[in-house]
């Protein structure tokens, strides 16, 4: 059995959410737990009532909405994604995958469609991670990555804790932040963020696994002498050496593989005038392979680099690892749930891993896992050009929703 | 004739001024019109009056002490330096000149030598620039190269003008902010703030001139990716292009001269964020050089860099020149006193160019000017363990007061 959902009343869905924080340039600016936040949780709230849903908010402000299964002992099957945005980011990242699974939901009411299993829809609180650190807030908590009163009291940069904020909103739930049931899948629909589904022209992303990555900091110390009257031979320029080892950054994944990636996000200078050598200088490398093997590679050839750099330049230097995740592999139950789905809907799937970390990541912990890739144009986003078409953003959401349909019968 | 300074008083008096503003790891905190720079003007306008100066504080807050010479009609020759710091620099920096200016009338008076020419010595409002920009503001007031009103309105980092802060520590003065005489010569002591005299093994250093410089700002704007999803192939960087041309930046240098420098000092990435592919990165160039041909060269050079990195990573750019300043030659009638001071005396000198701007290049525009330079240990200075002995210091001071007092001569 394959469904279709209502394209008219999906796109006016999508539409509705972005109004919430929606930008004068047609994108959103809706962090987590800000005033938009609460709005946006209020219309979703209110969906879910509608729908007949049975609401719970847990106290770290995931919202969840239940519709029951014919057989009341049946793990569940839960569907969903976050409803919050980067600093003006795009209308479809996080957004996407939670109009898709309402829209799921609501067409099987709309065909009279019992599951054997339930289907929870879920909004995870604070994916985007820029208001509060870390990413993928929400769902670390729930799936037990990290400890609740330690995340409770992160700050935003006005001071404000996440606690107080989650309160303000009205969202600190009475439920508790854990897995109050079985699961047994969860399924995710997300833009996909790269450029490889549209270059090969492909309508829809079954999404393989998550890569692995470091993150990691490295610092060098050297003389703030001034500029002019130190003469090149006696410098020891921390700028420059960061300068070579970002260079490196830049160069390491092609010796790797076409699906290593390596960047330098973040660099501060001290003390960062014009006519002062700088004499520290702090930078960030961020690998990414679906082999593990490669992140281990480029994170030993960066600190190799590190060194031969800081050894030319004559700087002191540190090297710290701050985080490390290697890749996971989605199970062929939900691969193959999501790929038969784009087969049977006559889309063009392509199999592929995800570049970026998903609350997919930590649902791998608690159940069965899987992804659909909606087709990002340029690959473009946590920007306001972040664009999706409406064929592209339905063609993604009918495969999720049979998907699902797939993972909510009883024999799978 | 020759004089010698009391070397006790001197270096009494260098470590008087020391403790106004001392750090407690043996710097100086005295940022202009700051309270300690306060209570230094008093300190200083205290030993004016006691050397029976005639006292005159201008508008902009320059300090000016008067002995007369013999004849009326004379020229005056100007002797001095500033009284303010770097943020936690050294006690040397600008002192040294002042102290040692105080010193040579102290030693006028103490043998009771009448000079033909009218001796004037100065204290310069904000040398630094480090709270107020730019750097060398009085003098350039004074002399004529900024417009008084436009120096008034500038803000330290709390949005405190320059005027408010200036009336408020009591030193906005009567006297108009330009020579109000004219003057023969003008003598400063410095520290060289670079490695040359020590490494040569010097004691004092004869200065020729002051380098030209360039100083520009280069923009690269690529594209704020997320660094997982994005391939290696599709990026176009903004950090990557500008590490390109810092690295050139150090590397031009060595193709035109061993006196040439080439500095980055400044950088700043936006969206500055460990997993965001850097957008809008903007960083400094500052070139120096005795010869104006290879500071030409060095721009020209930076700009081909430039556009074959903005090619290379497929980012926009754009360039700029902030500030250009020509080389300045001391002439032979400054060089010449101060070179004879320091064989006279028995010290060993050696000619240099002065790698930094100094209040001298701006009283280049009014009379014949010359510099002496001390040694400095490690050519370290702008930071608390800039260190000169106190031998150096004297023999600098020496050399300026035997090179002044020749330039009071009437036929010089």
């Amino acid at each position: 059995m394959r469904i279709q959902l209502d394209r008219d009343r999906f796109v006016e869905t999508m539409q509705t959410q972005a109004e919430i924080g929606g930008t004068e340039d047609g994108g959103l600016h809706r962090l987590a737990l800000s005033d938009a936040d609460r709005e946006v949780r209020d219309w979703f709230k209110e969906q879910l009532h509608a729908a007949d849903l049975s609401v719970r908010i847990d106290e770290f402000g995931n919202m969840f909405g239940r519709r029951e299964g014919t057989d009341p002992d049946a793990d569940a099957v839960l569907v969903g994604s976050h409803l919050d945005s980067q600093p003006y980011g795009g209308i479809y990242d996080g957004a996407l995958g939670v109009v898709s699974a309402l829209e799921f939901i609501r067409t099987l009411d709309d065909e009279g469609i019992e599951t054997e299993r339930p289907v929870e829809i879920v909004n995870w609180t604070n994916e985007e991670g820029s208001r509060f650190h870390p990413a993928m807030q929400g769902s670390g908590v729930w799936a037990g990555a990290h400890d609740i009163e330690e995340e409770y009291a992160k700050t935003d940069t006005d001071g404000e804790t996440f606690e107080a904020e989650l309160e303000r909103i009205g969202y600190k739930g009475e439920h508790p932040a854990s897995p109050q049931t079985d699961y047994s899948a969860y399924l995710e629909l997300h833009i996909e963020q790269g450029p490889y589904l549209e270059r090969d022209g492909m309508d829809v992303g079954i999404v393989t696994g998550i890569v692995g990555f470091s993150w990691g900091e490295i610092t060098y110390y050297g003389d703030a002498d001034h500029s002019g009257p130190t003469p090149m031979y006696s410098r020891s320029d921390a700028l420059v050496a960061a300068t070579e080892v970002i260079d490196r950054i830049r160069r390491i994944p092609s010796d790797l593989g076409d699906r290593t990636v390596g960047t330098t996000g973040y660099i501060d200078a001290k003390p960062n005038s014009i006519n002062v050598i700088p004499d520290e200088v702090t930078f960030t490398w961020d690998f990414r392979d679906p082999n593990d093997e490669n992140v281990e590679a480029a994170v030993e050839r960066v600190r190799e680099e590190a060194k031969v750099a800081a050894e030319r330049e004559g700087v002191e230097w540190e090297a710290e690892e701050r985080m490390r995740a290697g890749s996971v592999e989605f199970p062929d139950r939900c691969v193959g749930a999501v790929e038969r789905a784009a087969e049977d809907l006559g889309y063009d799937g392509m199999r592929l891993f995800s570049g970026a970390g998903h609350d997919a990541t930590h649902m791998t912990e608690i159940c069965d896992t899987g992804m659909v890739f909606a087709v990002s144009e340029d690959g473009k986003s946590h920007n306001e050009s972040e664009y999706t078409s409406w064929d592209d953003c339905y063609a993604a959401a009918n495969t999720l929703a049979n998907g699902a349909l797939e993972l909510a019968e009883p024999d799978t």
